[in-house]
């Protein structure tokens, strides 16, 4: 299980040193399998904030294409780190211009799969805050900084997501899940990508989808988690901005099927071949890192 | 001073017979101008819930108008008594039907103000929950069930909501403000129609609009609120979900500058004539209660 922290993790000392110390450096990610995550904890809890306050969340769309991007930042942590999940090309100017409002550091861009309906916002991301870092499943075979399995935690300051399997709509999708503690935000939140969506579930026709696939990780990964976990998916169609796993379980039309069901509806959508995949697949692969030309951000105008 | 509640507010017995009484009869609302707030507090508040546990909250898109529609509920009722803010005729079908899955009882259909660019929800609404009542400002000259003025407070369940006097856009603009107290949620929430808008504002051009009367709400009615209270506009066209008081005081592109600054950024936007004006206003000078034919609602199938 890889561990996904910061390099200042190092410097357990008393919080008040660590952190005059910590913000001198500069924010570096370190990939560690074996560091304890109690350690973490130790470095950066405040104790003094409820785990509710720690959690600045914005959830911002791309209309065109649907997609919910995903803002989060531990607002306690004197870096306010922070990270994107599922950024859109489009919409970066909109996203880095409220990350330098909000006073946040961007540590990571993170995807939960390879995209085939836009091309992913990490590629100019990392042009335009090179210590940025892109993260995505080793299992979608893609190209990023970060490659993460099964069971990793990413961290940003005092919190962290948590990544579960979730394949079937494509081979590599991850679902990423607020961390299980009581220094963690209540309710908990899924970050489901295409595996599960508001009363639907991303198509398994492309990419190593899989119907079978699809229905058990949103089982055995989703649908296990309490009744009141949040579900903020990749996509909305409909206006809805989010759901819970409770809900899903009673009411998304696919998914409470049986399996066999799920298979047939999944078999028979007759869907069109997606007009973006040709042009966005191999640029997401790389997770966005085509030749660019990196040009400064200006702050957003109304 | 209106306050707006419900009928069986007049049984304030011991908790468990003031519930089970409570739960047989109609919600029926109430205006009344004289009855103590302390009352309804004693009646509703189980006291078992903290504040933020017992508002259920959604926000809801409409892609054409890029409006948003809010879903406020206490789930900590019997009841669970529910309102809506800005519904738009063309989701009612959606709004109404998560209604009925999240198992609430709608008893109000609001809007901020008189769209100009889109169909108002509340007259489908009537037509298929006969029990709601459409609110609207008084001073918005339109008709609808409860005509509120600056200072009423709506009451839906244990939670209510203030009405605030934000004109500018319109002549009857309000802005609904979450309770101010111990048991209402926290941070506070601002919904804020068209008056302030995410990094912006509505025009002031059409409907007793004013530029130097919007600069005034805004500043006396939504800035003065505590800097962590969320905005939540009637519309975004960028993608944005929400802000904060303390945001748009640093970064509005408008009103952050002085007055004068101000009404000569309004008087020379140069918008085109809005194109669903002609329409929507007759219209939604009823609050929607155009000549319908009552059609059942269907669940969503996705």
């Amino acid at each position: 299980m890889i561990r996904i922290n910061l390099l200042r993790l190092s410097f357990p000392s008393s919080p008040s040193n660590f952190f005059a110390f910590s913000s001198q450096i500069p924010v570096l990610p370190l990939i560690n399998r074996s560091r304890s995550r109690l350690m973490a904890k130790c470095a950066y809890t405040t104790a003094f904030e409820p785990p509710g306050k720690k959690l600045l969340f914005r959830q911002l769309f791309e209309k065109e294409s649907s997609t919910y991007t995903y803002l989060l930042a531990d607002v306690t942590h004197p870096d306010k780190p922070a990270l994107l999940i599922d950024p859109v090309d489009k919409t970066v100017e909109r996203d880095l211009s409220l990350v330098r409002e909000l006073g946040l550091k961007l540590i990571y861009a993170m995807n939960t799969h390879v995209h085939a309906d836009h091309v992913t916002g990490s590629g100019i991301i990392k042009t335009q805050v090179p210590d940025v870092k892109s993260i995505i499943s080793k299992a979608s075979n893609s190209k990023a900084d970060i490659l993460i399995e099964a069971g990793d935690k990413i961290y940003f300051g005092d919190l962290f997501l948590e990544a579960r399997a979730t394949p079937g709509h494509t081979l590599g999708c991850v679902t990423y899940v607020t961390g299980d503690g009581l220094d963690q935000p209540r309710p908990r939140m899924a970050f489901t990508g295409d595996a599960l969506l508001i009363r639907g579930c991303g198509r398994t026709d492309f990419q190593g989808g899989s119907s079978s696939q699809l229905y058990k990780s949103v089982h055995s990964q989703i649908f296990t988690l309490p009744k009141d976990t949040l579900i903020y998916p990749a996509h909305d169609y409909k206006g809805f901005t989010v759901s819970t796993v409770g809900e899903e379980v009673l009411y998304n039309s696919r998914l409470t099927k049986d399996e066999e069901t799920f298979e047939s509806i999944m078999e028979n959508l007759n869907l069109p071949y997606p007009k973006m995949i040709d042009m966005a697949l191999p640029v997401n692969l790389t997770c966005g890192l085509q030749e660019l030309t990196a040009k400064p951000v200006e702050a957003a105008s109304n």
